[in-house]
């Protein structure tokens, strides 16, 4: 059985199926980069739109409900000219009782090129990639606890955009680390590219009890300390009703953001977060809304990193236009 | 801080958001209207489509549910070759506790060109259009009791088309004119197209209690007498559970339109509704569909008034494609 | 009043809407097939797109949930390049109190030029082809307990396709006979094309009680005794609840295919079911996953038959594009 690292790439080594940033070659990492580069315009909120995937159907296959990300890559696909159909499955043929191979066959055999698949459940894009067509490609848009990769790429971006290399950077990533799937995404694609000091910051519960790599914390004066990146991770309302989180509050005070605090960081840190934002609970809107916040930076960075991902999962190539 | 008026003007006069009907110059209101006359085509029924839109990202941002004018301007924004993304977002992000603003921004920064927003408090469209970047263009679709701008236009350009010009025009608005925006809108656009004989005709309870410019009349007969126009508002069910609204029974026996009442106003005068009717309560079926009624009229110019505001805000000029 | 097939073909016999295969001429069957084999591509899951509907207008209107028929029809559409508006009209006007021929008006008002209705009431399609403008096509999506024409051609192309000419085809349906829509067009496709031995399998309960064309079995070996083509049925879930179904361990003794059983049939008799399967009940995993299944050429071939028929309605040549 493949693992997904070598699902995900074709024999001569292009981009097959994107399902995890887990072993995914930086030289990979820098293409989707630099092509997600060619999409921002001249002005900052500027995107282009390239037809690169006219006549192209592209299905948003969506098990677990998540309206942000799924408009994301629906103006990323129609950015590129693609043919675009949602699909909220939770609601249709799985509640029938189809299995999730079935749910796959169908859809492919209705001519597909391209998947975009969410579902709570870890390894499900994996399994589909497993088992499609070779004409269908996969993309990852977030599975159960085990990845996200999209977002991990789009933060990628958005660090080298304000930061350059990789290589002597420092960043600390905060909050429920454990359950996260957009930290190990992150994780994995910092330590691919070549960055050696990466932190995590939390309360014990919510650190990593293994196998991640990064070092970890518990104070967050130490943990940020010095580093030239600050991520801040949502806090999700849903396990702290579960008794998992500490209070809003308890959390804010002991690891929220603050301009105050930024200055432990290096000089010139930047403060990212997924969105959407719980103000005044990861960071507080002073920060938020400082010149020392990229977080608005990142959406648009992510419709770039989804054009670029789309298009090299299609096998285009950005010369198809010139 | 601007008003709406100013708002949604360039500083060369052209239409920039278009927000609300007050204040809006009446040059501007006949050039809404003379664009979608070039919308509609030569048989009653017919829309011509233009790629004005053409690589365009059209987001409807409804925050209250509303198909059947998402469907509209949908519809537009595609005849117009615009993309279009719907966004229903009172089930995502605002469900997360994000702000209104947050959400703008976070949509912004995906890159759209413009938001046809629908909310159910009135002002969220300008609040939008005041703190949006330059790039972007707010097209108002009903927000709480304030506005309902798109809608007294295809009113307007229904009445021009059957009327002819509205100096010397009586125009009776009957049903529940006190928390309409619909009527808002309406009155707006007629005074500053130059109507000087508005009537709005209802029980006491439902007529404004200030502010309004037209007559107030709590009987129908006088209130329709010579009038050119009949504009019967919709009896929202949902104010009736309330108990604010009489029965339906009631509203028809004493405010209910039929042929033989519409005896009682000018020779020749034209009945409207916005849709959807309810027959046998504002107005009976036979007069619904008689030859008096424009009510299909009206959703016909629907769409062509929404292509006319939408490629307006865009600053696309009809010549584009000549 | 016109009927169900004459309301559907143009005075020189060309299909004007498509409601239902009962009485639909055998030339028109073929020529729906014919133009659906150009749809297809060299290899067995490609689907060709051609913008034969460019500028065009299709409304997907769906008073009753379907997200698979929804989705192909979407896809279809979408392949011929027309623009696809979605409303789920359970949740919006009718929900107001609007009646059907209200909301048929009010839709067509709105400049659109073909509506896929779906609709839990018998004859609502034929209904609207009834009542709607000269301009507009209706294609039938499922109605009822009436007909499901759409579904009943991609079964008689499967079935061309694998087994040529239908003179002297042996075919056996197993399942609901009594309350399957899909069941009435497939027999009347199948006995329009020439097929002379349609035998309905089922228990007793599940029979038809009169009118339709074909040889009713209450056991399974001699109702698929020497057949060329199975077609299961999906047992519905719904009907078992209210007691109208035996179990589904009693209906996969008595009725499910198996691998085994297929040897009753002819030599290379082939098996087909609309989806989503029930393994295990309707047939066996084995059976579905072998090479006597077409069940995915059938979804396939779904899309193909609905750019056929969407294409047709709309009055498009194939050569448009030569």
């Amino acid at each position: 059985m493949p693992s997904t690292a070598e699902l995900q790439l074709t024999p001569d080594g292009r981009l097959r199926h994107f399902l995890t940033t887990e072993g995914l070659p930086a030289s990979l990492m820098t293409e989707i980069m630099d092509r997600a580069a060619q999409f921002l315009g001249d002005t900052p909120r500027d995107l282009r739109k390239l037809p690169l995937l006219k006549g192209k159907s592209i299905v948003n296959l969506f098990f677990e409900n998540s309206t942000r990300t799924r408009t994301t890559f629906e103006i990323a696909a129609k950015s590129l000219s693609a043919d675009v159909v949602n699909l909220d499955i939770s609601t249709s043929a799985t509640a029938k009782g189809e299995s999730l191979l079935d749910t796959l066959k169908n859809l492919e055999a209705m001519g597909a090129d391209l998947f975009v698949v969410r579902h709570n459940q870890s390894g499900a894009p994996h399994f589909i990639a497993q088992h499609c067509t070779p004409n269908l490609a996969i993309v990852n848009a977030g599975d159960g606890l085990h990845a996200h990769p999209t977002q991990a790429m789009l933060d990628m971006f958005t660090i080298r955009k304000h930061k350059g290399e990789f290589a002597n950077l420092k960043v600390a990533i905060i909050g429920d680390i454990r359950h996260s799937r957009v930290v190990r995404s992150q994780v994995h694609a910092l330590a691919g590219l070549g960055c050696r000091d990466i932190r995590l910051v939390g309360p014990g519960t919510l650190l990593p009890r293994q196998g991640l790599a990064g070092t970890l914390f518990d104070q967050l004066r130490p943990g940020i300390e010095g580093v030239d990146v600050v991520i801040c991770l949502r806090l999700q309302n849903e396990r702290m009703d579960a008794g998992l989180l500490p209070s809003e509050a308890e959390f804010h005070d002991s690891y929220g953001m603050t301009l105050d605090r930024l200055a432990w960081a290096a000089p010139g840190a930047i403060v990212m977060h997924p969105g959407p934002i719980n103000r005044g609970v990861e960071l507080d809107s002073a920060l938020a809304d400082s010149e020392r916040s990229v977080i608005l930076d990142q959406v648009t960075n992510g419709i770039a990193i989804r054009m670029a991902v789309l298009s090299m999962v299609m096998g285009v190539k950005m010369e198809a236009l010139a």
